[in-house]
């Protein structure tokens, strides 16, 4: 191994105090870029050790925290990816932290063994968690090992970990309210498999919608299956031909792309998305407004919850208590398009609408 | 600080030999799960310091590679972010590296300090870059420093650094020469503003095989502006306002945001997108099947990509020599769809390609 290169090398040849080297290594201080430069430019000439991994070992923190999560099918987008992920990692950024991003495997015995390492090789300090599932060995694993985690959804028991998440219950019931308001009263839902959790916790909302207004939800309503654009689409042709009277006039649906196969398949057969069928999605996925009628969806505060896990898995970090609240639901919005109110008029209202987020 | 803890301790503690510890620890060895357990509940027991820091102060290496992009625009999606980050993480994972994620930052000094931080403090041993445009201040600041990287893209001097880009040109040349052969002679394109490298690449193409029929193309029929579902939309509308004998029959547009657009003005102006007007997009968007009609569109094998930037990134590094091919061109895949070719049937076509797909 060779000689060690010392702090008070690198200082001499910066030609700066031995002082500043240290503070502008360990990020203590602001100089000017100049110095700044040539400090970094003498640590690398002298193949100074970095100061980061040096520090990691005295600390025992690797300023890191992991993400892994389940990645869309083939034929899907996953709408919030990008904006969840950028509001992590600016928010991460700001308090010195990075994102390690690390492959989903089904396979879970594969998943858990690179939690393991990540873990037993300190690499990371905390994780932030997106699949939830029943049965999650992942977050059973964190959970017994006290390893720090946040969850972006939650699983049945509310005091196991601290998390955020949507209220999905909510969103559908605002969902249906919405279509109530409207008149309708035969309201169907493109629901998710039952053994899903998140899909489950919507449904709720849709209940207990149906219920507030007295109104009995017929089992032929509830169409289930994985949310693809296939099932939206063939789902609904299965409710268009329930009989008049018991036929619905309105569908919600899980997510956008479910949505997006209802709206075809209304269409197909002679009806008018909006004017005929009323149609609500979740997600409002970017293309939910470029939809012909734009759609109707349900919005999750992704840029808000993405920071606020954030800062609260750091605020543990570095105080070791969790910072209030430790699990939190936040309401999501209803984005109401044509979808449901039919047009009003021949202008593209997309113009608008971008134009007044810009 | 405490006394630091010894690897026979740990071995000790977890009934198995020095060896044991130490090959499972620098994963050399594969044991029984059981075992392994055992070993690694030592070292969190016994606060063995963990391998992972201990071994990158040695080797200088952090076994981890940087990558940042710029977020999309709120009213969009990335369609190809997840697909392109999996298959890398993947391919990563592999080698026994990961990716550590950071945020993209418009102000260019803001956003090279960090990859100096990145770099100086050894928290990264290469980058994967994406973000290339002209005078990229990271590029030249990597490039200098003969610090490692690819890019997902090129800039104009080929052989400045490694790199992966689709044919941007090919892919705009095969959508043209899909036109003309369906009889198009009138072909307009969506453009990017004429300071972008990538669009200025692609639109090579549409001259080239415009030029090669022996079409002159005509400048009106050349819009230009950011890729935005507007822009498509209000561009549209001139085209379809230039007078009969010049309107162009056919749209191709720089990506599919544009071309949905596109679509948009064609239908609220009474004409039939693939009857009326052809639309071709970029970058075969999971929506593109979706829409009505689901539009033709330029497949990029972003999978491939990110696999194959990652594995030659990670021999360089593991060899000091960059595989070859040094720089790669791959071509992208023409997806037609009812856009350019009208309805052929009255069943719904996405079906059948998923079922191909799964």
């Amino acid at each position: 191994m060779p000689k060690r290169i010392t702090l008070k090398e690198v200082a001499a040849r910066a030609s700066v105090s031995y002082q500043t080297v240290s503070k502008v290594i360990s990020q203590k201080v602001h100089v000017s870029e100049a110095t700044e430069q040539r400090i970094w430019d003498a640590v690398r000439e002298l193949n100074y050790t970095p100061s980061y991994t040096a520090r990691s070992l005295r600390s025992h923190r690797s300023m890191t925290i992991g993400y892994s999560w389940r990645p869309s099918p083939p034929d899907q987008t996953n709408p919030i990816l990008d904006e969840f992920l950028q509001s992590m990692f600016r928010a991460a950024e700001n308090h010195g932290y990075y994102l390690l991003c690390f492959p989903y495997h089904d396979e879970l015995q594969k998943q858990l063994a690179i939690y393991r390492e990540l873990i037993n090789t300190g690499r990371v300090d905390a994780f932030v968690i997106s699949t939830l599932n029943y049965n999650e060995p992942c977050v059973s694993y964190l959970v017994e090992h006290k390893f720090p985690f946040v969850g972006f959804g939650h699983l049945d028991d509310p005091d196991s970990f601290p998390y955020i998440d949507v209220d999905g219950a909510l969103g559908l019931q605002m969902a249906v309210e919405h279509l109530l308001d409207l008149g309708h009263r035969r309201i169907a839902a493109l629901a998710w498999p039952s053994d899903s959790r998140v899909g489950n916790n919507r449904m709720d909302g849709y209940f207990l919608a149906l219920d507030k207004a007295g109104i009995k939800a017929r089992p032929e309503w509830v169409e289930r299956g994985e949310g693809t654009f296939d099932v939206g689409f063939t789902s609904t042709l299965k409710l268009l031909a329930i009989a008049d009277g018991l036929r619905p006039t309105a569908i919600v649906a899980m997510n956008d792309l479910m949505a997006f196969g209802a709206m075809t398949a209304i269409q197909q057969s002679g009806l008018r998305p909006g004017k005929d069928i009323g149609v609500i999605g979740f997600d409002d996925s970017p293309t939910a407004r470029y939809m012909d009628p734009p759609l109707t969806s349900i919005r999750q505060p992704i840029s808000t919850i993405g920071k606020n896990l954030m800062e609260r898995l750091i605020g543990y970090l570095d105080t070791g208590t969790y910072p209030d609240p430790r699990c939190e639901l936040v309401a999501p919005e209803l984005v109401i398009r044509e979808s449901t109110i039919g047009k009003k008029t021949s202008q593209p209202i997309h113009g608008k609408e971008d134009a007044d987020r810009r």
